[in-house]
């Protein structure tokens, strides 16, 4: 059991710093400023995490201007309450009035600005039309790398969520398999998550037989088979961060060719974390796990990237993918997840989060890799 | 307890007819088409609900021209499960290619576009970036009756949601209140709603004393003690339709101020109700209920708009706020919430969802609204 003590909160201080070089990152990128919206991006620079109306809630970052948080009247009282509140100012409106109008001023009329790539769309026409002089680019394109590296405290809080997600591991593999729908399998990962910390659970992926074939298979109908390839993949927040991993398990003895497929998945995941190293690409990850694919065969089975960035959000930059030139640096934190899948037969995945540390790379998962054998 | 069967669910000639009918009116109000993004739109026209990522996912609408769906490649199998994909075209896209590439020879180079409001900011700007010649309007903006005018069978949805979160009610005024903590009597609530057949619950307002002078309050630490006025404002989703419904309680009885506020909103509710009539303009709601409070000279207390939408999600258009003058439409579905809100003191909110009638409105919360007394 993950008893561990929460970690200290993230203080004002911690909020005012990250805004700083994010203001700072904009400006040295020629950017007039960064619009931020509600979700990770403002969770990671104020702590604040509003429950998602139509209403405009944005943060205003430029260097050199006192952060500026725009909030609906009637969520302002939420929002003084705030991590981060201490170090910005709020500039709240009221229904019926124009947020744009009230955003306007804090905006350089001919400046190009990062925006949150989940910002709404109708939030963005709103300042494209009051503002016909300024430009936009998506925050992750313009700087991708605003919450890739991590510091310490959030390295502890990934390693922590990794670590009660193998304790989830640990124990899925006491429960029954066949004869069990993989919706059943997958509850009970949920509440090992729960159980051991997780405030949050994102997915919990049962790919059985067949099921295992789509990546994006999340736990259905099926009933389980004494026979079965079984994808577990798995992950949520604990104290803000996540976790993320995947093990394929089998229901009694894997036929030679399912033991096949595993054993080079397993192989090009392992070739996949001995490739990250600071200065590496992010591609560099995914031509290293799909070269192994692809020499034994498979490489047409092997349909999505290797990785995704892990922080406040389960699925964040950096990518690894093949095009990504980005250099890893110490502190990113991503997944490594080749998988192989055979439509209508059955998919193999293993994934792990790993770190770039100064001379390579570490797991924050460390659960056998070998297929486990379940009942 | 509701243990009526469930509804039949939607068909893709029902999806077919509501696309058919969205392109149509998109035609009828000079756009080129509608680009469709994951979320409420969406499962309002095609019954698909991707798990959200950034990846691209956007069905384009457009008269005369086959609906499409765009979905990443490894989404697909999921997307062709959905209710309405017999009534579209899929064309999907792989990870490392270009998805607006994808999208762009769908559309009219120089056309109008209506997009959700709540599509990533970051795939708008993909669009504008690869055909420079279109343009872009809010869905909310250019056609903001899409989703408003609801047929039979999703009427019947939206009243069954009501029964049950008044079931819900009927419950919670049984729970003791006084010496409990706010977060309790939600928990109370969220299981209420799920009992009576919600499969999701979007909130559980529990604002107790001076919480509840916070309209945006949800639950929190404090304890409830004897005396306390306390706003329960609860809803989610049952077979797919929103309920939302407020009712406030007090513990004990009540001070002669505060029977007297309770009075006002109770009033101004009722005067909210009885204004809605086909061809009243939505501002015409809010009037109503707002002069009520006003002429009481609480009207610097009712701090947001009377009421909003209610469909496949629990917050849409229309919205009963000043300067909305568009016509009630036998059908629209939405809520009348006055509130006065004493700060530092206590708040009353009093809200049922309203449905337009051929000759006047209905409610599908019929609790009692003068104030209950809770233990």
């Amino acid at each position: 059991m993950s008893l561990t003590p929460p970690p200290a909160p993230f203080t004002a201080d911690d909020y005012r710093a990250r805004m700083a070089r994010a203001a700072q990152s904009a400006a040295d990128a020629g950017l007039a400023g960064l619009l931020v919206a509600p979700g990770p991006d403002l969770v990671y620079l104020t702590g604040y995490q509003p429950v998602l109306t139509e209403r405009l809630t944005m943060l205003v970052l430029a260097a050199g201007q006192e952060p500026v948080l725009v909030v609906p009247k009637l969520e302002a009282p939420d929002a003084e309450h705030a991590a981060g509140a201490a170090a910005l100012t709020l500039r709240d409106w009221t229904d019926g009035t124009d947020p744009y109008g009230v955003t306007a001023p804090l905006l350089d009329v001919a400046g190009r600005f990062g925006v949150s790539d989940n910002a709404w769309a109708m939030h963005l026409l709103g300042l494209q039309e009051k503002l016909p002089g300024t430009s936009y680019v998506a925050l992750t394109q313009a700087l991708p790398m605003l919450r890739a590296v991590k510091d310490a405290h959030e390295l502890a809080r990934l390693e922590a969520a990794g670590a009660a997600a193998d304790e989830a591991y640990g124990e899925i593999l006491k429960v029954p398999f066949a004869g069990r729908g993989e919706t059943e399998v997958a509850a009970d990962l949920a509440s090992l998550l729960l159980q051991f910390g997780h405030s949050q659970v994102d997915f919990t992926v049962v790919g059985s037989g067949p099921n295992g074939a789509n990546p994006h298979h999340e736990a259905g109908e099926r009933t389980i088979e004494h026979g079965d390839m079984v994808v577990l993949d798995f992950g949520g927040l604990k104290h803000g961060y996540g976790s993320d991993t995947t093990r394929t398990v089998h229901v009694g003895e894997p036929t030679a060719e399912e033991q096949r497929v595993h054993d080079v998945v397993r192989a090009a995941q392992r070739a996949g974390c001995e490739a990250v190293r600071p200065g590496a690409a992010c591609q560099d990850v995914d031509r290293a796990a799909r070269a192994v694919i692809e020499e034994a065969g498979y490489g047409e089975y092997f349909i999505h990237r290797t990785g995704h960035g892990i922080g406040v959000t389960t699925h964040e930059p950096p990518y690894m993918i093949e095009g990504e030139e980005q250099p890893l640096v110490p502190g990113m934190c991503f997944s490594v997840e080749p998988g192989i899948y055979l439509p209508g037969r059955f998919g193999v995945r293993i994934e792990d989060i790993v770190t770039v540390t100064e001379n390579g790379g570490r797991s924050f998962n460390n659960t056998a890799r070998e297929m486990a054998i379940v009942d």
